[in-house]
């Protein structure tokens, strides 16, 4: 081994290494930019709304005039027209005076509330108005929603349908974000098929799981498929990948051979800046770069390699993207002793149980399906005795 | 108003007229199956793994060779041959024999635990181990994983990365997925434009909103974009539709004209089932059919289209996809009172404060950006006096 060095310093020298494969910009049309990532704040260059708007169907007023009114002395108001809806009022209002307003109507000038309709009646070119209103009442201003200079939102946001919305009121059509990282995956091993396995051999896994994993993590990947453990092959398909992808994940070598090889290969093409992580499962992880490009070379294990994904290349993505670091679900105590790890980070499933409480999913090394059984996994560190049971222990989706 | 009715019985009602929309099934390589639905039960049709392996790289041994051996006391075996990866051994060990396997090979017969290399020396063509191993050690046994006959993964799946990975442990390269619903959204109102509006005009948030939501949720979208409140112009995009989708979301009719005009055309192309729900926001919310289609006239302001859309139209969705019910995040107690809402559901947009509690976002009514503000929302029931500052509230991702 080259280096074994721990998850903190693994995460350290990926996310600096993962600097120089981004982000460029791109712009993509509003209705295509669903999950896609801000690449810049998104000032309104305009008050929203744009003028005073009606949140009620009734009469626009002068709030002044109906201050007293109720049930029994209503407020007589001269009804000087009526607000087309999508039209700015041509008239404005006068003390006295009121227009029939739609919900979302522009205000007129001199108005400033609204009564609805409900304690109105209109007898014919005179509106008895049955409320007094405060100005203001039953209308957004001019800038209530969002106000022209302030970020409406920050680069570096996971656009939702919610801050699409959000764009479209800002009239944002084109949204600035960042181009997806282009990933390559490759998995290697002599026993890997995709198909029906004989004797001996096992389907690829890793192929599939890692390619959804990084698509999901918002890159644009190519599943290039499984290659024999053989240097000739690797290094070839490397190359291959290389030519377009701003990061290649090689999987496998779970023989110890084929993660000589990985290495000897990287340190052909470029560097290896380290060779192991005290982390479990993770172990044997192999990173450096190739052509100036980083390069993983992640346990043939399919846990393993989720997990090296999802804790180290997908943290160092997200540094990338200017996203936030992930924030664990929740805390919960846990249902049973969890036993100290030895100097290696330790990562475990955890199904929650009907009490709240979080139970290791243990299994046999080597078993995938636990993935999909599994609520959430919790850490435990490198420097600790273990946890036992009943302690709060933070917990993050798998 | 035809029916004012509770959510409760809005949202059944929904779920039973959605009930006649699908669930077609499609099938669709494993590649392309991220974020769907699965549409049956996956049950394993083999083992999984379907042969002994072993989970280290050295021998492979037959157990009661090893009892006893220590540092001092090393159990001499016959080295018999190397096991190839992606290979069926050759050849059975016998007591007294082992065999060279690399991490993923397959044990020969006879053989039924393996020793880590670290563990061993190669005298050549002996082995000295130095450790003694129980039967089973460092192996995963045929059908450790997934056993043949159980379900791996359950209809209403939603296919992550690690069910993928499952799918192509088992071989499933062709997935069984529910179709993808297909829904149509129409804006309706005379202020809204798509550019830059004018004086009195706003610009169409929901189009946007409402179709990317949609999107999110699993549907295949078709956004057709804003029309004036005629009823002609309403009932022309409606047809339009109503021939591709299997469900129809118009939204709009902010005045009460137009919301009279949905029900009117609902009326003449096939029934209402309510008009008005005892919820806050999304009240004026109408449900129908028109010509055997479910269509909804949601509220014209984007946030109560936007929560009739997330409470009402995906709670349906989720039930017809064979999807669990929706479960809160967590619960909080909340920072401040929150006062009765008089015979309404209400749902309010929460903020959590850096003390875990959570405070309602108060805002004016017609304001949108809370939307994306908000870290969550909480429900008032409706026969709730409103809730005391303290009270442990469930909270939902908005």
């Amino acid at each position: 081994m080259l280096h074994v060095i721990t998850k903190a310093q693994a995460a350290a020298c990926v996310r600096e290494q993962l600097k120089q494969m981004a982000p460029r910009t791109e712009t993509v049309a509003l209705r295509q930019a669903l999950r896609r990532v801000l690449a810049q704040d998104i000032v309104a260059a305009e008050d929203i709304p744009p003028f005073d708007r009606t949140t009620v169907d009734g009469y626009a007023v002068v709030a002044a005039d109906t201050f007293g009114a109720g049930a029994s002395l209503p407020a007589e108001l001269e009804i000087v027209g009526e607000i087309a809806m999508g039209e700015a009022p041509a008239f404005s209002l006068k003390r006295g005076q009121c227009a029939k307003i739609a919900t979302g109507g522009m205000l007129p000038p001199g108005a400033d509330a609204a009564v609805m309709v409900e304690h109105t009646d209109d007898l014919g070119g005179v509106c008895l108005c049955y409320a007094g209103v405060s100005p203001g009442a039953n209308v957004t201003k001019r800038g209530d929603d969002v106000t022209a200079g302030t970020v409406a939102l920050q680069k570096g946001t996971v656009l939702g349908a919610r801050e699409l919305g959000v764009l479209a009121m800002l009239g944002v059509y084109d949204v600035p974000v960042f181009q997806k990282p282009a990933v390559a995956v490759i998995s290697t091993g002599d026993e890997l098929v995709t198909g029906t396995p004989k004797d001996g051999q096992m389907r690829d896994v890793n192929s599939f799981l890692l390619s959804a994993a990084l698509e999901d993590a918002g890159c644009s990947v190519r599943m290039y498929g499984a290659v024999k453990d053989q240097k000739q092959a690797i290094t070839a398909a490397l190359e291959d990948c290389l030519q377009t992808a701003d990061m290649v994940l090689l999987s496998g070598g779970s023989s110890a051979g084929t993660r000589d090889m990985t290495v000897e290969i990287l340190g052909e093409k470029g560097e290896v800046f380290f060779h192991g992580i005290a982390m479990k499962p993770g172990k044997p992880t192999i990173f450096g770069t190739a052509q100036g490009k980083p390069v993983f070379g992640l346990p043939g294990h399919p846990l393993a390699a989720y997990f090296v994904c999802r804790l180290i290349v997908f943290e160092a993505l997200r540094a990338l993207l200017c996203l936030p670091p992930e924030e664990p679900v929740g805390t919960a105590p846990l249902a049973v002793n969890l036993p100290s790890n030895h100097g290696r980070e330790e990562y475990l499933c955890v199904q929650k149980q009907p009490d709240g409480s979080l139970r290791p999913l243990h299994t046999k090394s080597g078993v995938i399906s636990v993935l999909t059984q599994a609520d959430g996994f919790v850490c435990v560190p490198r420097d600790a005795e273990g946890f036992a049971a009943g302690t709060n222990v933070a917990y993050y989706k798998v």
